[in-house]
């Protein structure tokens, strides 16, 4: 690994630059970061609902609209941001450049609207940094080899980031987002929550997939490549937020489990009056793949009579794709099931502790919740339960594992 | 002179681009004209109010932008402009592509918000060309050579349809603006003004310099320079507007005067008590170069006992700045009078007519109309009368050079 530079990444999402005021706290953050002693590097997103305004404008022209167009359109929003934050950094008599991806080397592949990051040419970027320049870079966009303006897709802003901070070899990395960090589970559901300290990239990467959504998991990904190390905190505070690392030193300290998350956009599809050969859930499973439909669990039960019954889940927006793979596979005798939920335990602790699964299966019975299907990855486990017992279930998990401690 | 192209460059004006609706008008426009058998490149400028909206928002962050984020600011509301237009042009199932400042090749020194272009390379507009598309170039912004994004202040898209057509050899650049064309004097004074078919460069210039404000100064010199065929046409009908070109074989038929103008923005200062000696007036005139206010016209009478009193005129914006340069020159006999105005008569004919000045003067003698000042160009007479005698001078000229005929 090598030796990090003095560099930070600061990256502030489209709620955190949505007026003039936002603009100049973020302003604000980055000169005490600079003040700090670091060298700053700022990524932003567009203003507040741009974006979606934007869209909405291409909406009124065509319904179809040319993805290269799009990005040309869209990538407006971030150049707007960048040019007003470093007016807002200039008026605190700070210097500071403004770049956009092109201008801050930011090379892509040339899939409009979801491109792909080939490699960034930080050489303006350095050469602002050494001439004192806080540097800040249009998030959410590159320009492909052509010259021609891409946009990274879902989570692009953070991307960005992550990249820049991996391209430049800088200290770390940080989200500043709404919320004040990553939390043991939802707030919202459960007020003892507490936020978590650190975590792993693993550890994030199934809490994000688990319904936790404080950073697209693409961003996680990327940064768990690179080891570009994670802070999440608010734009809104100085509070200390939440790491995401390579876990090192800390392991022996760390509970055993590291946050409870849950999903209630799932849909169970049970499948009946299956032939027990090989070959059928082949059939099944390869079609759903075709169409790009996402199964999460799957359960599989034989009756004496060798008919099998497959039950699996897949997400709210494939529910309709997937009846139509079933209908189109002439299985009749199949139901959807959209009263359910997913509640998942995560910990990279439990690898090395048995019983956790035994552990958890007890603490939801005694809530007299009923598991009707169930799926482990090395530091996660997920039971799909009625969608009306998810709160009593992450309560009882979150009190069971004593994360309220 | 080169043999032209078979492209035509369209540039359309904020007005013009200024909704959904108005945006696919433009693209039936462009597609009307390739299907005419033309190379068509569009140049557009920002829709609507967008300028105005983006300085206000930068305003709420600082009362003094860094002139280079402005210029990254201001240049998103041409490209939201273009990239808009593109889809409505694709909606019609026409190949089409925008093109930015940068991306056309549009290079300009580096004056932020008052760039000059000083080259195009137009390897991509013509290669998009030949592959039989419609090229969209963001109109006021071009790059710097340090790849910087840069604006050409005021008439922007104007001069960037121009400096396109010079390069790409076209065989006239349209102007399409929110009037019919040029008219021989403004038709909200004289109704039965008429649209000049044509006229000359130099007309177009004086006819801009005394009041007339279809197109930009800096866009007719521009033409002149490269001899590009000008058209200035409305946006909202098919009607053939007023073209501006180098005189031709049409020279015979031409009127001897083209047009009537006037301007009521100008301040008269007059100075008492000056004594006629060599250096006196050039120092007045040299502190107000220095200033950088641009006098118009200038009288001076003597009297008997070798005192001078000399007459000039500014515009309204510099007259605060004038009377300071005054005050700081210690003149103390000096008097401002806002109550003034200038009409002018245009046309090339005048060089090979003589007695348009006198013809000029009776006409508004007729009218009880008393001259103050008067100032002449080879293709222009302007006077300057009381302000509250402009209309009736218009009139009175329009109809005595025969205009409405």
């Amino acid at each position: 690994m090598a030796i990090k530079n003095d560099i930070i990444v600061m990256k502030f999402g489209g709620t955190s630059v949505a007026d003039a005021k936002k603009i100049k706290n973020v302003a604000r953050k980055a000169i005490k970061a600079k003040e700090g002693g670091s060298k700053v590097v700022v990524t932003v997103s567009a203003m507040g609902s741009t974006t979606d305004d934007l869209i909405e404008m291409s909406n009124q022209i065509t319904g179809a609209p040319s993805r290269r167009e799009m990005d040309m359109l869209l990538s407006t929003g971030e150049q707007v941001s960048i040019a007003l934050l470093s007016m807002a950094i200039h008026e605190k008599e700070q210097p500071c450049i403004s770049l956009t991806g092109n201008q801050a080397g930011i090379l892509t592949d040339n899939i409009y609207t979801n491109a792909k990051i080939l490699s960034i040419n930080c050489n303006r970027i350095t050469n602002e940094l050494k001439k004192g320049k806080i540097v800040i870079v249009a998030g959410f966009q590159g320009v492909s080899r052509q010259n021609d303006i891409t946009t990274l897709g879902r989570g692009g802003s953070d991307t960005t980031a992550v990249a820049l901070a991996s391209a430049l070899n800088a200290k770390y990395c940080e989200i500043y987002t709404d919320v004040t960090g990553v939390y043991a589970t939802d707030p919202n559901m459960v007020q003892e929550a507490k936020k978590i300290h650190s975590l792993s990239y693993d550890e994030m990467l199934e809490l994000a997939s688990s319904g936790a959504k404080v950073l697209h998991l693409r961003a996680v990904e990327f940064a768990k490549k690179y080891n570009v190390v994670l802070h999440v905190r608010s734009s809104f505070d100085d509070i200390e937020g939440t790491w995401i690392m390579e876990k090192t030193n800390e392991k022996m300290e760390r509970p055993i489990i590291t946050g409870v998350s849950y999903d209630t956009n799932q849909v169970k599809i049970t499948v009946h009056g299956l032939e027990d050969k090989p070959g059928i859930a082949a059939s099944l499973f390869g079609q759903l793949a075709e169409e790009n439909i996402n199964v999460d669990l799957i359960v599989q039960n034989v009756s004496e009579e060798n008919i099998a019954t497959i039950s699996l889940t897949v997400t709210e927006n494939d529910k309709d794709l997937a009846k139509k793979v079933l209908q189109e596979l002439n299985y009749k005798n199949f139901e959807l099931d959209t009263e359910v939920g997913k509640v998942s335990i995560i910990g990279a602790g439990m690898q090395t502790h048995p019983g956790i699964a035994a552990k958890m299966f007890k603490f939801l019975g005694d809530e007299g919740i009923n598991i009707e299907m169930i799926s482990t990855s090395p530091i996660r486990i997920s039971c799909i339960i009625r969608k009306d017992k998810i709160k009593s279930a992450v309560k009882a998990l979150h009190k069971g594992f004593e994360l309220d401690k």
